[in-house]
């Protein structure tokens, strides 16, 4: 257990959990390192799609991003009103749940599971991807340092981060402050150089254009681009994190969130246009990330653009992170719902939700070893889950405010709230109208997946529910009852004469009248005759005798042939011949155990008690109870 | 289960287990094939030292094989001896025992397992060698094969092999047959061409001397040509398998054994020298074995090549079976002396002792990976153990035949015993001569690392022997102690009030006047008093209630809180306040379990149970007993 308290930490006690009572400092890094890192693979993914326009690609990112960016400002308005309705948690599966009834919820689930998932890949390998354009020798490990990075945040997580918003703080402001400075020179550069700056060190020449732009050119660019607002939802996810008054301070953290990703979307958006930088093949090993060439192109490859690379592969590996915190307590959620089998609801050793974390670990890893990593190809998948939760928790609040306007007391209450469904309104129309495109854009390209999917984990909730209502259903307790009273007849498992026999012998002697100690034999011809008479001798003298000199009926020696050895059967037989004798009276049997606290005592010792002991248990049926009787090496 | 039913076979009764009733035919290939399968790889590693000499290496070979043919036929002498001395089992570990004394044997146990899993490398690879000599083309896939063959033998071993003996007759007479046959042609070719044959594929030309003869170079390859002698004392070792009078039998198939030995050795001898063959680098693409290059030279690559090709592959993988039969059978009676873990004596499944077959595979697969498959590599590690075995059985057969002169009635009998005495005694003699030569001489090349097992192995077995000792003498039996009569206290854990609570209560109140309820909060805050008391309130209605109605003492709930969510220390903690109040009375915790018979449901609950008996078990100390309540769903 020292390796796990090294690498785990010690076990907390309950009371040392502490609901973080964070601000908006705090908050930025710990709820918006999803929302900002995505400002670094958005934009990517737009010019990715642009690739077959050549150089022309550059120029059309302002049109792609426009939209992007006031998807985003509607975004703000919704969830600003979600923030103030839902004080506490304000998650799409709450929200779903408490306006839209459980199958809604159970979409969201879906959706946020899957999207929580697909977050930890990308960031991850977007991450890499921005350490590989720098240090282009790792290119060939790509994949084993995404893994890696992937079990270096489980293992952080396990131990839990109860001040993860501190830690983080500083790679985030270093992130936005570097990315800033960088964008302000590029755009003043630009702006001196009327629109037309000389890069310090140029981009990579551009291909020659394969195609003519168009709308489906557009579309599938927007869809891409989309990715670069996931990450928004964070804060009303992570309301309970805030110190009083909750509201002001989701408030403030995620103003300065949407404030910080708009203005570096846009700026983003100028610089590609105006250097004329195209995204290039992750998988090839000349790759270079969209903002690792905007950075050189700007400033130079000197100690500005290291600072803003290296804090960028902060941001977006800790971006999983997010992820990491969030997804265990969803997962808590809907387990506590009986969706999710019960363990996802169990406090580990550092009063983070183990299983759930692990769950995440497991599944993201194969998700990035089956894409190799490569956030190209992840991106697709990516956007489907964020805009359908969007949406999802966009018309849960219409619903919500539907219901308020209802109940208003006053005209200027209704009014107010009238204000409030029509913002919704137009987010979940927006997201809706987005989610959309985003599904027709990328269906073929792997959208497809997500898409198969979401009903397939809907279905495995479903599925684990009803088993969870069938089990609730049979084990629905009566009253005691008190009507049988006779004492259980008692099996004594004896292997040979030994202290352990004696120990449960005598415990069953303590416990009812009628005991019967078994021996099962495990050989055949005159080996186990001899063996049968030697014990029978023992049980003479070392039972029988001193039973008869205190006066007390003694135990009975029985010898069963465990034909097949499984040394369960001849036990069984025998518990249904005890039915003729004893009648419907309850059967316990004793198995005495040598206890094994070393490891190779489990090498040294034949599993027998632990064998009688699972076939019991699998097929003696509910009249039989097995007590271990456990014997203590010094 | 259903799939081990179908690789393993069903479970055997313990009455169809029938000692095997052979004679010879079936007792050379069941106890013969490691012995005849020696002649292919014996003169191939003699050949093997003498590469250095070139062309002229070959012409030395009678001079290698002379006393490897004539210490054979002292074995040969030798075992007679033991097998009418030991008719039941004449092992060496068994001689050892009788006859020299727990070291010895111990001394005999090491060196036999150390043999046994080289045989079983050697065996296999030597087979893959010749499968490789006759299709170049799998040679990149050498050690794959070893291991496949390995694994394929070992499953075929553990489903039992009650009638090996007649399987394995076939390849095994096929071997002798076509071998024979190849040996008869090529010497009547030799000797009616003078001794100079022309051979039908000519072996590849011998690279030029780099070294003169020396006596260093003809003990090297003495010793390495001594493996041709292995398994000679398979015989002894099975003679629980053959039919009525064993003695005569057993005479029988150690003659036809050696016999067919002696006679391959020589022809094999007598055709390199005449063909100039020699031993070529089996790690190297172009390798062929020495009984492909002289059948190829004697009859050409035809039918008959490929027969006897063929047929030695399956003698020398089936050769590592009888290292399969014989090695789990010695581990039995070692460990039924108590110098091995138990498991090693218990029958699996189909009878055979499944662990010793398990661990076999395992050591002999790391063998094989650590040497690459390559015959050569091992063949320096393997003779020690065998003529190790042989000595020790010969010295314990010296002291037999001491004692029996001692206690011999005439002077007839006595002159008798002292024939036998100085065979055994000319048979310890060389064999251990042999040994002496066989570790100088391959020392260095790998022997080193036998040499170095052997104490390592014995120091283990008494390790292992001083344990059960220990373990015996702290469970010795006293009579049965019937002064405590008083019932011991039960603690029922309550996770809730449900069925599975209702029916280890209702067993409870059975058992002992004295039960109390354990409910083990794991939560904090109102939450937990809320719970607390919901569940106080059912306590109220569904167990005070009726226990009052029927005039019974109820038994009292007590809500413990989990602070560290290990469920056993507030447990533990009850237990040591319950002695103010009751004394030393013993302490029995009832655990109510849904029972888990499907996969997934292991997936789907919480493992309290489980958890709460392992930490009960591991940490309570020999006052607290455990007791399972099973609950099944239906």
């Amino acid at each position: 257990m020292s390796i796990l308290d090294f690498v785990l930490g010690r076990r907390l006690l309950n009371r040392e959990y502490r609901r973080r009572r964070i601000g908006a400092f705090e908050g930025v890094p710990a709820m918006g390192l999803d929302g900002i890192g995505s400002s670094s693979y958005g934009p990517e993914a737009a010019l990715a799609i642009l690739i077959p326009l050549g150089a022309l690609g550059p120029g059309y990112i302002g049109w792609i991003m426009a939209p992007i960016v006031l998807l985003l400002l509607i975004l703000f308005a919704s969830y600003w009103q979600t923030i103030r309705a839902y004080p506490n948690n304000g998650g799409s599966y709450i929200v779903a749940k408490d306006n839209l009834g459980p199958y809604a919820s159970l979409l969201a689930a879906a959706a946020l599971m899957i999207d929580y998932v697909l977050n930890v890949a990308v960031g991850i390998s977007a991450g890499v991807g921005a350490l590989v354009s720098a240090i282009p020798t790792l290119h060939p490990y790509m994949l084993a340092l995404c893994l890696g990075v992937l079990v270096l945040i489980a293992l952080v997580n396990l131990r839990g981060t109860p001040d993860a918003g501190r830690l983080f703080a500083l790679p985030t402001y270093v992130y936005i402050a570097s990315l800033l400075v960088v964008l302000a020179i590029g755009i003043v550069k630009a702006l001196t150089s009327g629109g037309h700056p000389q890069p310090v060190v140029a981009p990579p020449h551009l291909p020659p254009a394969t195609e003519a732009i168009g709308i489906w050119l557009v579309l599938r660019a927007f869809a891409s681009g989309c990715t670069a607002m996931t990450g928004v939802e964070a804060v009303s996810n992570g309301m309970s994190a805030f110190r009083e008054p909750p509201v002001r301070y989701g408030h403030r953290t995620l103003s300065a969130i949407v404030l910080t990703l708009g203005v570096l979307l846009v700026g983003i958006a100028y610089l590609v246009q105006v250097f004329g930088i195209g995204a290039m093949d992750q998988s090839k090993p000349e790759y270079r990330s969209v903002l690792s060439q905007l950075a050189a192109a700007a400033v130079g490859q000197g100690a500005l653009y290291y600072v803003a690379i290296g804090s960028l592969l902060c941001v977006l590996t800790l971006s999983a992170t997010t992820s990491f915190v969030d997804f265990p307590r969803l997962c808590r959620l809907i387990a506590q719902d009986d969706y999710l089998p019960r363990p996802f609801a169990i406090a580990g050793r550092r009063l983070v939700f183990s299983v759930g974390i692990i769950y995440l670990a497991v599944t993201a890893g194969l998700l990035l070893f089956a894409f190799g990593g490569i956030t190209d190809r992840l991106i697709p998948l990516f956007a489907i889950g964020a805009f359908l939760t969007f949406t999802i928790s966009q018309s849960g609040m219409m619903v919500h405010w539907r219901r308020a306007i209802r109940q208003a007391q006053s005209a200027r209450e209704r009014s107010s709230h009238q204000m409030h469904f029509w913002i919704n309104a137009t987010g979940a129309t927006t997201t809706g109208a987005a989610l959309i495109v985003i599904v027709i854009a990328k269906f073929t390209e792997g959208a497809w997946i997500t898409i198969l999917m979401i009903p397939c984990v809907i279905a495995l909730l479903l599925v684990i529910h009803r088993y969870y209502a069938r089990i609730a259903a049979e084990t629905r307790a009566d009253p005691l009852d008190l009507h049988d009273t006779r004492p259980p007849v008692l099996l004594v498992a004896v292997q040979e004469w030994n202290r352990l026999a004696e120990k449960a012998l005598r415990l069953a002697t303590t416990l009812s009248p009628d005991v019967i100690a078994v021996h099962l034999s495990e050989l055949t011809g005159p080996q186990a005759e001899e063996r049968g008479k030697f014990l029978k001798a023992r049980w003479r003298r070392d039972v029988e005798e001193p039973a008869a000199a205190a006066g007390v009926p003694a135990p009975q020696l029985m010898v069963l042939p465990a034909a097949r050895r499984a040394i369960h059967e001849p036990i069984l037989k025998l518990v249904d011949k005890l039915e003729e004798r004893f009648g419907t009276r309850r059967v316990v049997v004793l198995v005495p155990e040598i206890v094994k606290r070393r490891w190779y005592q489990h090498l040294l010792h034949a599993h027998h008690a632990w064998q009688l002991r699972r076939q019991l248990v699998l097929h003696a049926g509910s009249r039989v109870t097995i007590m271990n009787v456990p014997w203590y090496v010094d």
